[in-house]
């Protein structure tokens, strides 16, 4: 019986944000090795990091597609930590070498590639998850199952936001250079900076933690001046006919990564924080307001055994990365292994949340560009 | 010279909601005495009020137009706290006798009737303000001149909610009966509930605090199968192409009247809640955020001289109310002893703003019937 | 039958503190009006105050025995608002001309002094009250009643603070003047500044929300070089061996005048924090915590029903102070009336509790002089 | 040149707490490998960890003096995770088989050992680290950094909590039983419960955080008729004359483990809760509190740099404890390379600080039995 997973990495060199913090949420699950890797489009850092990594030399390569020939059998999964314009080359040569992919979002610069991975995927029965991370904090889990239960009667309304500060400098530059450049430039991030990025993760969470679908959307973006947004405002009619408001911006001065989601129902309703991910503060119809801590009293849905450790002590961010690899690594053992994942394995955002993110961005830039009409998905 | 007002109250009886904080925060003034009023439709509580508020019973009136017509000349000011479908002719009543005239909000019912008593008030110089009280809170004082003096440099994103939990008991009735019931009938109410109600408190505060006037807006309105708007969803173009959004909600169960509030600018950014009114949170750019304190230090506008109980004693509600009053006697007295009132004085909202927000919501319920088409203001 | 009161005032000049605090809550009460004081020990100051406070010329007194002699029988209660050393000799006048007195804290100078005014009061049948204002906040009442019903089951532990930064300043001064000097000089303050000004609040507090008494207590006390406490800790046990512990403090760098009260016991806990007076964290045994919002669901105490402001629009620190005149008022009245006062109207701290306030501080002084041994209460 | 570690564990079974904790910390390093280990006082789980942890099964050890012998000149380093008894013996055994030493806290059940264990580490040159991981928190750091630096002048006051709730169910109980039985049990867990355990953290990291240094102390202790002390109240006198209060407590119905820390200076004060650990409030004299927040701006001291994931995105328990890993490994890695640490690679809780933690709950104890007497400390 398989009880060990090898994984191989593209992207996350030294230097690199959103690989490290793969890396490190794979540390906290023991079955989990790096074997390989293709961390940099720059040779000499890649031989760096193999050295950092602890892997070995030789299962160093110097681009996806050699990496996929060289490595096809012999790891259990590849991890996509590159910028935008890279996913979608690099998950479809995996996918093609017949290995399993963990890739960033969002998934692809347009509809049309995310939906060819999706196709791929799907004719190879490949596992494929997005790093949508949010959905992974223990307490976005036990929301879920709480709205699922019908704690909070029939939602009839959604508010939410992603509010951060990383691209407030820009506005003072003349000249949109920085270190993160491929962020802000339409070759390398696509038709969406603001949205794509930080959106997405809103479109993808509230839809996990609510299980509702958008119908439509109308929007505006702001680019003051820079060639993508910046400042998004969007208002959503899900299939159920209620409607939501998101708000996005990476220009909020000083603010964290800050995420905001809160969930009106008939019976009750629930506010949630990314800055306190241990908490959710939930108002039952008549009741006094309530925070459910993790791991703290007063949680009766099965994802709040998912808790690490003891109460009061802040799980953090990579558990949050950690908790869908999990998921992952049970899924793709049980395969192996000839079982089949139960519902709470495949609990990982799947190459359709993926789809279903690129089509949001596609959507509000649509609208924006339209004077804020409605546009449809789907 | 004169030092002291007397008033009278239109609406207001023993059982009412706002009239009652409004002598509360009149009695909060030394300046002021309750002499006359017309406090109830119904006649038996009237006499009742005359003696709860130690009010001479022969100054007790059955309607607005006889008292208009008996008090002209005897009082300084009418304070009109009747439900929305009364506003105008009472209003109206008082100006033609020459009263000044504080008057709750919505202002009225329809955008004619609004700018009619505009025009009256021009025209008999007369002082009229309107009761949006939550820019009599200090720190939404301390913002405003936070904000004119530059400190968070240009604006470019705003995001404001008002949330509370009123009627979230009707969308489990059948009938739309309860205490409240004018205020969802448009009888009584007019074309708009909720944006009415709440939001155009939103309005005129985001205006007050960053003096951004609004172009156009899109909006979506909730009624669940009632009557009138119940959830109302904005975008917002102001003057100067910024964009904002607005959430009013009356069915956000157990939530408390929570006014949210945040102004972003390219130095720096501004929130506010009205559930901790005497906190603001003040991020300049580059440095870590601050909690600017009522009484506080670090407060160098002068609005911040205008706190009444020290630092850490929540000044509350009535205070907020107590310094529009300050400021309309104020006004009053200035103009009785011939003097010219001052922009401080004069900071109170006054009969504009009260045509705005009338104008505000007539935009949202035509955008929202629209399939949320902008609507131009003005 | 009496359905108004009228009152007089001892300090409370157009400069001082508290006195305006208390106008102020009167000034919410319909039913009390001010119509004599001596406002002030300096005559000029006097004279102003009259015309501010529209009090006639002919009831401005300049001492407190000749207020009391020409006034006894005229007013129902006089308000005693001066410095520490000026309480007993003008409470005592007042008692002795059968005056109702409401007086601050701390009561007087000496225990001896304290349980002189108790005696007279008691002989004279007179309602003394002491303005312990915080346990007029609504939560601090539903704390109170949610308590003597059992809702924490038996008390086990207790920590109490009053933080606040009003003498850091002096610190970095070679010589104690300023302002307020009063308050640390030994003459008109006492043996204690810190402990008998913000401290006998914690006391009475406690005692108040838990029915606690205090058997023996031990403490330090820091003054910095200079004459009088300015930070002190205190471990205390309580008749039923229950052990708890204070912090007071006059020299919190820019803390504002917060007060934590933590409450542990066997089934539940309650915490309160006077910057937000309208909240109470209440967690019951095995359950999630929950917070008690005043006007808010959840709270099935009578003292709920004390709130004035919807739910979300705080109350403030005037309502404190106004909730203890209410009852004080509604004493006086029925006690006019022939009525007896119930349990509810005599819900306002008494002059037992302003000896108990005294005990105290020289407790904590006696012990902190003794190298910190246990000295008993009583 | 050494760049990897490998180590052993005592203790930390499938079910064990805290071991899994040290795993994961030490999973987020990449540098440091567990090769061998005594996970368990029990066989059969011993083997069940060898599997789940993929440790060879030839290094699986059934006593700790076997492992110590059999791995001398193997392993970097070993984590001691044991109950509190066990840890003299332990670790004794492995120093003086010249194996380096992480140890949980309370270091050892009498001061005796602790100087043992000190005197044998000294004498044989190895590293010995003791499990204070709160200290570990990058925000402890910068406040250490920031008071060092005179942010907040000379302290002047400090009030520290270590409030939670694991033994409130032993309150109800008839007989001390239960899961955790060691913990209440004097043969195992020594001469205290709450503080040994808990209070030990809240010593060590005042005097990590401010470098002051415990002169005496006096205390009580309650057992509520329990062998042990559940809930304990202590005043410290410091060695420069300040005094502070410590309040623990381990039958707080419903808390978390919440720790609070108040620093107050003359020129400053910092606060922190390990419920937020990633904030710190500062309040520079005359000027409005900021929050610093790890990864934010406005935190100038090196340790601001250690920060490891992105503003917003909780860092979390296991980072704390990784970070003092991280020092350690570096101390390790440095002496092997024989170059001489830094003070930043020795930035970690050495065996005096385990030593000071033994002593402290020992004169907490003889206090708390001597009607709260003052203990010297040294
Ligand atoms: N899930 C999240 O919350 C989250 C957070 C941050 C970033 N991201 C996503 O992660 C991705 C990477 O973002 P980042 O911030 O880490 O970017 P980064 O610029 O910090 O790192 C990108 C890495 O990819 C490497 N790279 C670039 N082209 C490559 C190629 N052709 N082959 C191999 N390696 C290549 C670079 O050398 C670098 O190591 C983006 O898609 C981003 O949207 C997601
Ligand atoms: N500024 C605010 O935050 C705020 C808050 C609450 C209400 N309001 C506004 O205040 C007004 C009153 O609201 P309320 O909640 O107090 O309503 P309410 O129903 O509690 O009280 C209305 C009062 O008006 C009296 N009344 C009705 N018709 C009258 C008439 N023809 N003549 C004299 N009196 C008459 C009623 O007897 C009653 O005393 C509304 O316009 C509402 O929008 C404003
Ligand atoms: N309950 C509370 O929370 C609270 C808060 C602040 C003050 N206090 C108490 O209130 C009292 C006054 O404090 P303050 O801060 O208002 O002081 P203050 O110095 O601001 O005012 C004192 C007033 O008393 C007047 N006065 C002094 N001697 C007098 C005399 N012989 N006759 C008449 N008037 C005289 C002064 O002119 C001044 O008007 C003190 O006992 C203080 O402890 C209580
Ligand atoms: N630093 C912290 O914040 C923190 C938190 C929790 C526990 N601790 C400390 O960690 C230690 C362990 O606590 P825990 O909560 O993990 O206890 P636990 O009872 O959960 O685990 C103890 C482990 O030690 C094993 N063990 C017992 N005797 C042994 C022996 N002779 N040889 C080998 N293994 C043996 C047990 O089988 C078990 O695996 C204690 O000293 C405790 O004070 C520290």
């Amino acid at each position: 019986m398989f009880k060990e997973v090898t994984y191989g990495m593209v992207g996350g060199d030294l230097k690199a944000l959103i690989g490290e913090c793969h890396r490190k949420a794979l540390g906290l699950d023991p079955r989990a090795k790096l074997v390989c890797g293709c961390f940099s489009a720059i040779d000499e850092l890649n031989d760096e990091c193999a050295e950092a990594y602890h892997v070995d030399k030789s299962r160093v390569y110097y681009n996806a597609e050699d990496m996929a020939k060289a490595e096809a059998g012999k790891i259990d999964f590849v991890s996509i930590c590159t910028p935008n314009f890279v996913h979608y080359s690099a998950a479809k040569t995996f996918l093609e070498h017949g290995i399993n992919v963990v890739c960033e979002k969002p998934l692809t610069l347009t509809v049309e590639e995310a939906e060819d991975l999706a196709r791929i995927a799907k004719e190879k029965k490949l596992v494929f998850a997005v790093d949508y991370c949010y959905s992974g904090y223990v307490m976005c889990k036990v929301m879920k199952q709480m709205i699922a239960r019908g704690d909070i009667g029939q939602i009839i309304a959604v508010n939410a936001n992603y509010i951060e500060n990383s691209f407030l400098s820009l506005l003072a530059e003349k000249e949109q250079v920085n270190g993160r450049i491929w962020r802000t430039d339409p070759k390398y991030s696509g038709i969406s900076n603001t949205c794509a990025d930080d959106g997405t993760h809103v479109e993808h969470l509230v839809h996990y933690v609510t299980g509702l679908k958008i119908k439509r959307l109308l929007a505006t973006t702001d680019t003051f001046g820079k060639k993508l947004d910046l400042n998004d405002n969007i208002i959503l009619e899900y299939e159920n006919g209620v409607h939501g408001a998101y708000w996005f911006t990476q220009v909020a001065c000083g603010c964290p990564n800050e995420i905001d989601l809160r969930i009106m129902g008939t019976e009750g309703c629930l506010e949630w924080h990314q800055t306190r991910p241990d908490e959710v503060v939930y108002i039952k119809k008549g009741e006094a307001p309530r925070t459910l801590c993790r791991a703290g009293d007063g949680i009766d849905v099965p994802a709040g055994k998912l808790a690490r450790v003891p109460f009061g002590h802040p799980e953090g961010y990579y558990i949050a990365i950690a908790n869908i690899y999990r998921s992952v690594i049970d899924t793709i053992l049980k395969l192996k292994n000839g079982e089949t994942p139960t519902e709470e394995d495949l609990d990982f955002p799947d190459v359709e949340t993926g789809v279903n993110g690129v089509k949001f961005f596609h959507a509000v830039v649509e609208s924006a560009q339209n004077n804020s009409k409605w546009v449809e998905i789907n």
